[in-house]
């Protein structure tokens, strides 16, 4: 005798993950995968982490591995407010709660913030893994269109009503695009003309190769915002430990639903986290990242100049990880991925980082990771790709 | 310039947790507290942590400070799978989804199986954190009434049509009863005559005195069962490691749940907890677990029966980590909390633990842990508790 399980409507909303399917097929050996959202494991410090490991289990094992508070290590929570205040972004420790990786804090915004067909605006394209979270939670999402510079400020009137506008302002996941102090002041002036709450993602703001991203737009909001940033970068994503920083008076719905989602975040975790950077290990061990990741954009784009057929346009960000490219009219990255991986090379199709039928009309855009392969090996999946593409123009 | 926030209508439904509250008052020093739900410290493998951690860090450390699989780590996956074939529930390696803790597993069940206004059959009482898990999706809590054997199989026809039946059979938190295999034989029958499926939660039932509890009721109920599981009274809960095991159709949709809501459960912890248990260590340091929680719960059992005035019930549960006092009706164990404290005792109140109008008539109810404070401590706070309630009886 079968029992019928009976779905929440919301469940419709919930779907495999497009990048996560794509991955599968290509972690065939052999493959050059520019596909990945990885971080280099080369820059996670394993040898502070084990000294870390090893003094928090000597000296607060009992602490480490107990229940502990939803709102996260009051030490950790110290350090975050500190930290943002070098950016000019001033909250006090009591604002800050600690997640289960910033996917949590994008999870616990949409279970306090959405409601069934809400509007939640977006860019245009956006970070995948946002709508992903927000998704179940049946949302009407718009897009706000821009361009090289970040979201048209002109745009957000259109937003009015929405329940907020979802950014990533530094090296955003997938365009690497970086917004400038002048754009940023005309977007946080247009929000709060729109009355638009703004929530801020900031996952890879320290992954800068020149000079560090202006001041995020919650510095000059205020209430207007909400910040989230992540532990996964500059440390590394195994950890899942991000944070997530709401006006005082969002705060307590916010800890309540991260005390419903799972407790709290890994005490141990979060001790070992506090362990290795409390004595500004960050300070020394960040500018070799960004050091690394500098040599890898450089060793794409020029594999991107020698190789790319005519009609190919993309920008070299100035940090994060990611190249946008979007392909001369016509070709179709998800359509040409079959190929691409026949040819020893895979990426992450463009297109399921736009909402609605922006999607179609961006089908020739794709997302190349620079961060995980060395450079040589970058060259080779680059001329591959290239040689894809000529073919199919020839076509 | 204020810009507005508008929660969604779910976040009416996250409060302040009423035992949190309790928890921060009964923490000054000084006061015996028999209130909180923490597994006792001194049973937490310190030293198999260490040993684990460093062979983690030495031997895998790229993997397991990297991004991971949404599902969790295979071999600890696999170890869930055989580990629950021993209790008589044979389940694929693939049904096992690791989560955040198993607060997380019941977050997901709520989020894929409960629409606003799904019915949602619980014990009475419950699991107080179970119902914090479903409550933002806005379901309606059915009772089902029972008694010190479980709850009653006839008053599942009333639960028709709800999303779930959820259970605790083994040494429930708060009543601490464990269900017989004669119990869970005719619920699981009339749950099938029902068409209720049963979403099944054992973080206890390895906490067992003199003997193992019957088989889950998921091993009755195959597809029409989701079970979950926890390290956190095995090993420790600051790991937060938990998992559930969906029947297969359902899998698919939690795993997109889980991808959503934290992208995957830290690999590091996995991998740790892998370390430590594959070559059969809990089997060592499970019953060290046992013989503690047993002796603990013969003290309180000893001095309940010498110090509770007449008219008070309660049972020696046969596992677990809690007693369930019933006192005399006209008591009401939330207005005698404040008293208790200053005589320097805190027990946590009955009604949190009830949903609708049974938290009225179930006011004289108390939870008491016995695993925290030591034999000495617990006859301590046991004699103050009573001297309170004569006094009260006495007016």
């Amino acid at each position: 005798m079968t029992i019928p399980w009976q779905l929440a409507r919301r469940a419709a909303r919930l779907n495999p993950s497009t990048i996560r399917e794509i991955l599968k097929i290509t972690e065939r050996p052999g493959i050059v995968s520019l596909a990945g959202g990885l971080p280099s494991a080369d820059t996670f410090p394993v040898a502070a982490m084990r000294e870390a490991t090893e003094r928090v289990l000597r000296d607060q094992p009992r602490e480490a591995l107990q229940y502990a508070a939803s709102e996260g290590y009051g030490p950790l929570r110290e350090w975050v407010a500190g930290e943002l205040a070098t950016m000019g972004l001033r909250v006090d420790a009591s604002q800050v709660l600690i997640t289960t990786g910033s996917q949590q804090g994008l999870d616990l915004v949409g279970k306090v913030l959405v409601d069934p067909g809400s509007r939640v605006a977006v860019e245009s394209p956006t970070y995948l893994g946002a709508l992903q979270a927000f998704a179940p939670f049946e949302p009407e999402f718009v897009p706000v269109e821009g361009d090289d510079e970040g979201p048209d400020p002109a745009a957000l009137a259109a937003a009015r009503g929405a329940r907020f506008l979802y950014l990533l302002p530094n090296f955003q996941n997938p365009s690497g695009r970086c917004l400038g102090a002048a754009r940023r002041d005309s977007l946080a002036a247009a929000a709060e003309a729109a009355g638009l709450p703004v929530v801020e993602d900031n996952p890879y703001g320290d992954l800068w190769f020149d000079a560090p991203p202006p001041a995020p737009l919650a510095a000059r909001l205020g209430d207007g915002a909400v910040y989230l940033g992540s532990f996964s970068k500059v440390l590394a994503p195994g950890l899942r430990l991000g944070y997530v920083v709401p006006p005082k008076a969002l705060f307590p719905k916010m800890l309540q639903a991260k005390q419903a989602a799972d407790l709290h975040t890994p005490g141990f975790n979060q001790r070992v986290v506090h362990e290795v950077i409390r004595n500004g290990f960050l300070r020394d061990h960040v500018p070799t990242i960004r050091a690394r990741y500098k040599a890898q954009r450089d060793a794409m784009r020029a594999a991107l100049q020698r190789h790319l057929p005519a009609g190919c346009r993309f920008n070299a960000p100035a940090g994060g990880m990611f190249f946008w490219v979007e392909l001369p009219r016509g070709l179709d990255a998800t359509a040409l991925l079959p190929r691409a991986v026949e040819a020893g090379v895979a990426y992450v199709p463009g297109a399921p980082f736009f909402v609605g039928d922006a999607a179609d009309r961006h089908a020739n855009t794709l997302r190349l990771s620079f961060v995980t392969v060395p450079g040589p090996v970058i060259e080779e999946g680059v001329r591959a790709l290239a040689g894809v593409l000529k073919e199919a123009l020839a076509q």
